[in-house]
């Protein structure tokens, strides 16, 4: 156990006064144990390493950017080859339309479709066509949940202007009374309720959805002429090949992707019914490089990859191992975890640990053998975290507890 | 002059229904005449060939992403080793800190940068960071500005709630009483004053600033504790390796920059200084794709190559090589054109065409001949456009000038 940090601690001097305070937003460490790397070397595969070449397995897989494993093969050779014919240009190439034509393909409630660069580009699309199209302003969003970074759904409140959050009500996460409330309470302005497929804010537990939730949503939006706005930013090709909340046989109206769309090259998604097409025609959407064509490349190549190696299935049995495996070494500790939402995205937790104060100790251990996990934002299992690599993780996680339970008991 | 269509045609006809309504956003052709290709095939150096192999030469670029020509090797090599390396992974890769010192080195207000992915992005950062900075509001925009495409400054009302544009005051570009009126309103709630470079708004003719204005912007933020955001996304290194007003002698706050940073690749940028540097550490700015180390290493070989090939002074040579060919052209065919902005990011009207009618014309036939030009938002000039290509240019504007004057005499 090697964990040295030299270039890691110099990188970290430096980039306190070359950025605002450090490295900022969701990548920031500062809210971590120090024993987390900053700055990442290389990755390849399910693993990562930072510039001392200390060697993780990666369980945040770039936050849920990559899906198939770091630099697929398949992917970067149909992106790369793109990007030599034409990337950002005048016009999209024909890629752009055989992408959405895939897109309104594979997601059941798709009529068409439309890409930008981030997640939170989709979701404000999708909020915006709601408003276009219904003509009414307001928003109905779960409590805590996360749906980007600008005015509207930062979770910080410094720079957000009162009048950006003026047509929001706030609802909770499988709370279907709470859903009605805010329903009542929109009136007759009610443009979309936006949901995410499961919950998975950050710092606390994960939660499934009910099935009446999911229906309730569907039948409030029919009933009130708003749209049902998936955002499925996170999940995205995750569970299945459209969107995710097929699994509950609900269809979203508008639904917005992104993270593992294209397999770590920037894309995202906006698929929608024809209910909102013309809406979604009539308001002003773009961005500099939402028509760049390797991007296009790179998302065809990840769903053929999906399809040909049934990274679906893989992502499931990877995820529910390390998750009986995690059980079943803490239990030999005596230890009970609390393993939160699907297991393809898995959170881990520990019971009797009110304030984290176990949690925050485990995992700093554990990144200090190897294991990048997170304490209290979900993770990400990609389709390299082969069975070997979940025991080999097992392997390094042993230690971990071995030093929870001297510090612990 | 063979312009045949036959892929163009089939290809719209998909995008109609695949799409909200056909290509959307700035890319869209929709209010172009229908000669203008909507998808692009190929791009190199300076041109590009549409589906049906015509070739044009570019004076788009890719809307400005293409600063230094399609293409060029030094910086898609050093992309394309970045790529294969680590791209979007856990954290950045130490390229991001070395780029932010790069733009903290070559702005002279610069004392720390952040990256984005959308121009829209890098205007949102600043207008947030001066908001948390200053705990006020209100932002002055000049009229009929462009800075993006989400709530608080798309130019389609559609999709806008009202709350979205609340505390915005709107002043003329260049009118300094104008903008001592907006101060004036916005009372002791002033945040931010948001300024372009120059004044090139879609559809008029571009201004422009003149010192006295930039001087006065300067000094009313200054008397009035304000940040002046430069909205430098289309201009920036284009005209000086620095935020462009540092041409004036008047540095911004804030800047906000994209498109040519790394010349076709996907990245935006917001520099700042120290007096903001509390706001900006307090606002939650982030994306799933910031982090992506392949547009760092181009932004870095983009910078290196405007050093090393002096770009900026052929930008500027060319620019003016096409902008005199064609005023003497057009002379000799008894035709004053209006020439406006700089000639590195130029728009071309006719005199004594009010409703734009030869301008359409003209342009739809430049199109036909090879050139893809544009009838009402501004042009740009890549480092590839070299004399040769711009004296290749005139002599296919020839014809359309034939054409011209065959029709309106």
């Amino acid at each position: 156990m090697t964990h040295t940090f030299n270039n890691e601690l110099a990188l970290r001097q430096r980039a306190k006064l070359a950025f605002p305070n450090g490295v900022y937003g969701h990548q920031s460490i500062a809210r971590l144990s120090p024993d987390y790397p900053q700055f990442i070397a290389r990755t390849q595969g399910a693993r990562l390493w930072d510039t001392d070449n200390n060697e993780y397995i990666d369980y945040m897989c770039g936050y849920g950017t990559n899906l198939l494993g770091y630099h697929h093969p398949k992917v970067d050779e149909a992106a790369s080859k793109q990007q030599a014919i034409a990337d950002a240009a005048t016009g999209p190439s024909p890629l752009m339309l055989e992408l959405a034509e895939k897109f309104n393909d594979i997601c059941e409630h798709a009529d068409w479709s439309m890409f930008a660069k981030n997640g939170n580009d989709a979701t404000t699309i999708c909020v915006m066509t709601a408003r276009a199209q219904t003509t009414k302003n307001t928003i109905l969003i779960a409590e805590g949940a996360y749906h980007g970074s600008s005015g509207w759904c930062t979770p910080q409140p410094s720079g957000v202007a009162p009048g950006d959050r003026q047509h929001q009500i706030s609802y909770t996460y499988n709370d279907v009374q709470s859903l009605l409330d805010a329903v009542n309470q929109a009136g007759d302005d009610l443009a979309a309720i936006i949901v995410t497929p499961f919950k998975h804010n950050a710092f606390t537990d994960q939660e499934l959805p009910t099935q009446d939730f999911a229906n309730t949503v569907r039948r409030l939006c029919d009933t009130h002429d708003a749209a049902l706005i998936l955002d499925d930013v996170r999940c995205a090709l995750r569970f299945t090949l459209g969107s995710t909340w097929e699994t509950l046989g609900v269809l979203p109206d508008l639904c917005a992707m992104s993270k593992s769309v294209a397999n770590g090259y920037a894309l995202s998604v906006v698929t929608g019914n024809n209910r909102f097409r013309d809406g979604a025609s009539k308001i002003y959407a773009t961005g500099s490089f939402w028509f760049a064509s390797a991007s296009f490349a790179a998302s065809l190549a990840t769903i053929k990859v999906i399809e040909e190696e049934s990274t679906i299935d893989l992502l499931q049995q990877s995820g529910d191992r390390l998750r009986s495996g995690m059980q079943t070494q803490a239990a030999g500790f005596g230890y009970s975890l609390r393993q939160t939402g699907p297991s393809q995205m898995p959170l881990i937790a520990f019971d009797d640990d009110p304030k984290s104060a176990m949690c925050n100790f485990f995992f700093s251990e554990v990144v200090k053998r190897g294991v990048y996990m997170h304490p209290w934002h979900n993770m990400f299992i990609s389709g390299a975290h082969t069975a070997e690599i979940i025991d080999e993780t097992l392997i390094r996680t042993e230690g971990a507890f071995v030093a929870l339970k001297k510090k612990f008991g």
